[in-house]
C-alpha cells in the first residue's frame, strides 16, 4: 500500500503547495516554541526537471536570488537531494506572499515548502520531522544560524518545541482547535543583527526560573486545552523587555490586545511583527481591530493578518500533470 | 451524597494518614517541579480535641519542637484553621520517618499531612490544591520562604509544576505509571543557606534557553508517556554544576546511575539526597545497587530508598474512633 502510493507520486510531474507562515518564540518560549499559521503563506510549485539539481525558475512578489545556492528554498532542497543521494532534478516556482524580514517565518516557509514538495514527489521517504534538518539549512543561509523554531512548525504544523538543535530533538505539541492568532506587521525594518545585539547574554536566575515555569505551564495548557493557563503562561520578562524598544508603540499594542480580550501577545520571531493569541477567530478579529486602532494613529504603514493555528504543516493543493 | 459524606467525617474522632516524602527541583525543573514518593513518608494521627487550636502531642523518631507555632505541622494547621474561621481544636501525633534536612521534603510532609488530615475531619471543604497555601506556611517556618515545590506534590500527588507562588498557580501533571525513583541520602549536613549561597544569581541566556527547552520537553514527555524524551530532558546545566560540590561523589553517583540504566539523576531538593528516575521498579532497584556500590567505598553513612512515583498525595489509612 505504501509502495503503490510512493510509485504513484513518483509518476507525478509536479505539485502545487501552500507553505505556511509561522510565529517563533511565543513569549516565554524564546528560541524553542513555534506555531504554524493557516491563512498566511507562500504558494509554491515544484516540478520534475531533466536537469539534475535544483533550479528556481521564478519568484513572484519579491526580488530574491534565483541561484539555488543563494536561495533558501534552493539550499534546503539541495540538502535534501544530497542526503537522499538523488540525481534527480526539480524546478521551483515561488509566489512569495510572506514578506521577508516581517518576522513570521518567510525564509522558513520557502525552505519548508521546497523540501516538503520534493519529498512528496519522491514518494514521501521522509517524515515531516525528518525534513526539518534540510529546511534548517535554508535558515542557515537566511540568518547565519540553522535554527528550527520556524521550520519545525511550518513542516509539522501546530505548536512545536525544539528541545535541542544538535542533535535535533523536536516535540510536536497538541494545539487546541480554537486557538487563533492575530499578527500586525509594522512596515519598518528590524535587522536580526540588532534584535540579537539588544539581548542580554546573562539573565537573572529568578527571571529564568519564572520563564521555565511558564514554558512548562504553557506546554501543559496545550495538552489540557486550558486557555486560562495558556494566558497566564504567555509572559516573557527576559527577552521582550530588551526587544520592545525596537518596535514602535509596542506597549500600546500589548495593552490594546489585552483590553480586546487576547490571551496574550508578544514579538513574533525577532520582529517587527507582533502577535496575539485568542480563543476563537471572532476574538482574534476583535484583537485585529484593536491593533489597527493603535497603528492608524501613527505614520507607520502596517498590515494585519488573522488566522487559526494550522494543525498541519505544508499543505499539498494540487498534483501537476 | 456529598453532604452525608461531609457529616460522616465531622462525626469522626480522628484519622491516621501517610504523609509522603517528595522530590523537588528535578533537574531542569529547579524551583518549579516536584514529585511525590510512595514508599517514604511520615505516619500522622490527627484527632479532635476539646481545646481550640492545635496541639502537637508527640513526635516519634525526631527531636522537633512540640509548640504548635514553632512546628511546621502546627503552623500549617493553624493557617488552615484561621482561613476556615474554625474554633475547633485538633491534636497531632507524628511518627517522623523522613529525616529533616535529607532533601526529600521532610517539613513538607508534616505540613501537608496536618492540613490534609484536618481538612478530612472538617468534611473536605478544600481541594488538595487549595490546601497548598496553608502547607506553604509550614515551609515558611522551616526554611524562611513559603515555597510550594514539595508541598504541592505531597498534597496533589504525581508530578506538579508551580507556575507561580504569589498568587499560587500549580499544575497537576500526569505521571507515567511505571516511573520509579531511587534516592540515596548521604548522612551529611547540607545547610539550605549554603545550597542557596552557591547559586549564581545571573546565568547565561544560552543555558537558560536550554533549561526552558528541557522543562517544556519534560512536561510533554509526561503527557506522552515518552520515557526517552523524559530521559533526554532530565538535564540541569544551571544549578546542578554549582551545587554538585556540596555532595560528595556526586559525579560518580550520576555516572553509576546512568550506567545502571536510569533515565536521569540529580540533586533532590537542595540536597544532600540524590535521586534517579527509572522506568519500572526493577530498573530503580538496579540503580539502587549502583548507588550503594559508589557509597560503600566511602566512609559516609547513607540510606537508599526505592519507590514508585505516588499518583496521589497524602493517603488516609484509617478512621480513628
Amino acid at each position: 500500500m505504501q509502495i503503490s502510493f510512493a510509485l504513484e507520486k513518483v509518476n507525478l510531474q509536479g505539485v502545487r503547495l501552500f507553505a505556511p507562515a509561522s510565529i517563533a518564540n511565543i513569549s516565554c518560549g524564546f528560541d524553542v516554541l513555534g506555531l504554524c499559521l493557516e491563512n498566511i503563506g507562500d504558494i509554491m510549485e515544484i516540478r520534475r526537471s531533466e536537469v539534475p539539481g535544483i533550479q528556481i525558475t521564478s519568484i513572484k512578489g519579491q526580488d530574491l536570488p534565483l541561484e539555488a545556492k543563494k536561495n533558501v528554498a534552493g539550499v534546503a532542497a539541495l540538502a535534501l537531494l544530497e542526503a537522499h543521494n538523488s540525481k534527480l532534478g526539480f524546478e521551483i516556482f515561488i509566489e512569495k506572499n510572506i514578506k521577508p524580514g516581517s518576522g513570521i517565518g518567510s525564509s522558513a516557509a520557502s525552505a519548508a515548502g521546497a523540501v516538503a514538495g520534493i519529498n512528496y514527489l519522491l514518494g514521501t521517504p521522509y517524515t515531516n520531522e525528518a525534513l526539518v534538518p534540510f529546511a534548517m539549512e535554508g535558515e542557515r543561509l537566511a540568518c547565519g544560524s540553522a535554527h528550527a523554531d520556524n521550520v519545525a512548525p511550518a513542516l509539522m504544523g501546530g505548536f512545536t518545541l525544539v528541545r535541542n538543535t544538535n542533535p535535533l530533538d523536536v516535540c510536536a505539541l497538541p494545539t487546541p482547535l480554537e486557538l487563533a492568532a492575530t499578527v500586525i506587521h509594522p512596515k519598518i525594518e528590524v535587522k536580526t543583527s540588532d534584535a540579537r545585539a539588544v539581548l542580554k547574554q546573562r539573565v537573572s536566575l529568578e527571571k529564568a526560573i519564572q520563564q521555565w515555569a511558564n514554558v512548562g505551564a504553557l506546554v501543559s495548557s496545550l495538552y489540557e486545552e486550558d486557555y486560562d493557563l495558556l494566558s497566564r503562561s504567555l509572559v516573557d520578562e527576559i527577552v521582550e523587555p530588551s526587544r520592545a524598544i525596537l518596535i514602535p508603540h509596542f506597549a500600546q499594542l500589548k495593552s490594546a490586545c489585552k483590553a480586546a480580550g487576547a490571551l496574550g501577545s508578544g514579538i513574533s520571531g525577532s520582529g517587527p511583527s507582533v502577535f496575539a493569541l485568542s480563543k476563537g477567530m471572532t476574538a482574534a478579529n476583535e484583537v485585529a481591530e484593536a491593533m489597527k486602532e493603535v497603528y492608524t494613529k501613527t505614520e507607520i504603514p502596517f498590515e494585519i493578518h488573522v488566522s487559526p493555528v494550522k494543525q498541519t504543516g505544508v499543505s499539498f493543493l494540487e498534483d501537476l500533470a
